[in-house]
């Protein structure tokens, strides 16, 4: 059947993320019905990334299969008359036919996040809902410098959820760069895969490095112990921005 | 009695705008009351532009006089405090005290707007409420290029809502820059000020020119019509935003 590489735009407020969830609305979900609208069939969709509950996506990858094939942009534009008007804000930014190996989540080589950190005394206004706000100035300098001894293959048991499935704690973070764009603090991270949680928790770690509590020696000590305990508090999904997702045959 | 200018960023969705109206939450009413709470009396706050209902602020200004002296930071940390939690998103981003002859509105010798138009094929999602979007590719340049017809002091009849109240349509206008950055075009506009709708009736003009229907010609042309209807539609109000209110002491 053709297959369709799908690149999506989402707001993840009030959405329980990627995933479909019996107690909310979800951007699976909501790709799945507007593509069933256009294929008259039912349709099963995959992603590179299962962002969280309010996690937002700038280019999240996802493919599905149609039974009859249509022009891409057909493809594009018809999702997007189909997501107009549902509570999910979702759209549809680029599609392409692809071959039958693509698979978005298990073809995928890397996955890249954004995190942004309002850090200001007074709070967001035209981002709320969009930003983490810290109000306690933060030396992104000093971050960007600690982040460095997470980069590389660790075991990450301490920047983990307890919930995490994944069955080892072992990743290579290829890269976590944290400079100051104006008032915002921004976070680049990325690697092959990810651990349950692991940018937020980093950008909750990082946050105490910011503000002085912690330096890199912390954080090699806090990889060490392999213990959430041992990490700072999990950041808010809503800082949380999933940019991209690369294939070998991008 | 004390008097302090206030720098104010806000998100307009769902608000009747800067101004208290009867039929809905304003700027003005939220300002007012976070102050109340401050100076336990009753406070009357003065902005730079009356920003129409449903348009943002990055930096809006206006005054409000306290009867005892706080230092500034304080009067933007208690109002902050004291908005926390309104339906109305505002925020106090700068205070300052100024002399009792600084009056936000009529002390101001120039306002700056900038109107964001996302200009792609898939509709907004992270930044819906936040841009105008135009589905029809439009030239940039082109629009650039006809704006510049409109510098300088004309008669802006064609371009003033008809409810406009200001006493006379001359108006000199300082700048209309259109530029594309990324999928997004920005109009930067800066005048002295502004006719009511001007801005959002530029917006709605200037899309016609990106689209190639009319050129700077046909600009010249509404201007010389001094009629509203020879004009475009006027954009949304969720595209705009209040950039800068300056003043002789700036």
């Amino acid at each position: 059947m053709p297959r369709y590489k799908l690149t999506l735009e989402y707001d993840g407020t009030g959405l329980t993320g990627w995933q479909r969830q019996d107690n909310g609305r979800s951007v699976q979900q909501a790709l799945e019905e507007a593509a069933e609208k256009l294929g008259g069939h039912p349709v099963r969709a995959y992603a590179a990334g299962r962002t969280d509950a309010g996690v937002h996506a700038l280019a999240q990858v996802a493919h599905i299969e149609l039974e009859k094939a249509f022009p891409a942009e057909r493809v594009r534009e018809a999702i997007n008359f189909h997501l107009k008007g549902r509570p999910e804000i979702v759209a549809v930014v680029a599609a392409e036919q692809v071959s039958d190996d693509f698979h978005a989540r298990f073809s995928a080589i890397e996955r890249s996040y954004l995190y942004r950190i309002l850090n200001r005394r007074p709070p967001p206004t035209v981002d709320r809902g969009r930003v983490w706000w810290v109000g306690r100035p933060l030396d992104a300098d000093a971050m960007h410098a600690a982040a460095q001894r997470l980069i590389g293959t660790h075991d990450f048991t301490s920047f983990r959820a307890a919930e995490c499935q994944a069955k080892s704690p072992i990743k290579t973070l290829d890269q976590l760069d944290v400079f100051r764009q104006g008032d915002e603090i921004h976070l680049i991270v990325r690697a092959r895969s990810f651990l349950h949680h692991q940018v937020r928790i980093f950008a909750g770690t990082l946050r105490l490095v910011g503000e002085g509590k912690w330096n890199g020696d912390d954080l090699a000590r806090i990889l060490e112990a392999r213990n959430r305990a041992a990490a700072g508090d999990t950041a808010p999904p809503y800082g949380l921005y999933l940019t991209s997702a690369r294939y070998p045959s991008d």
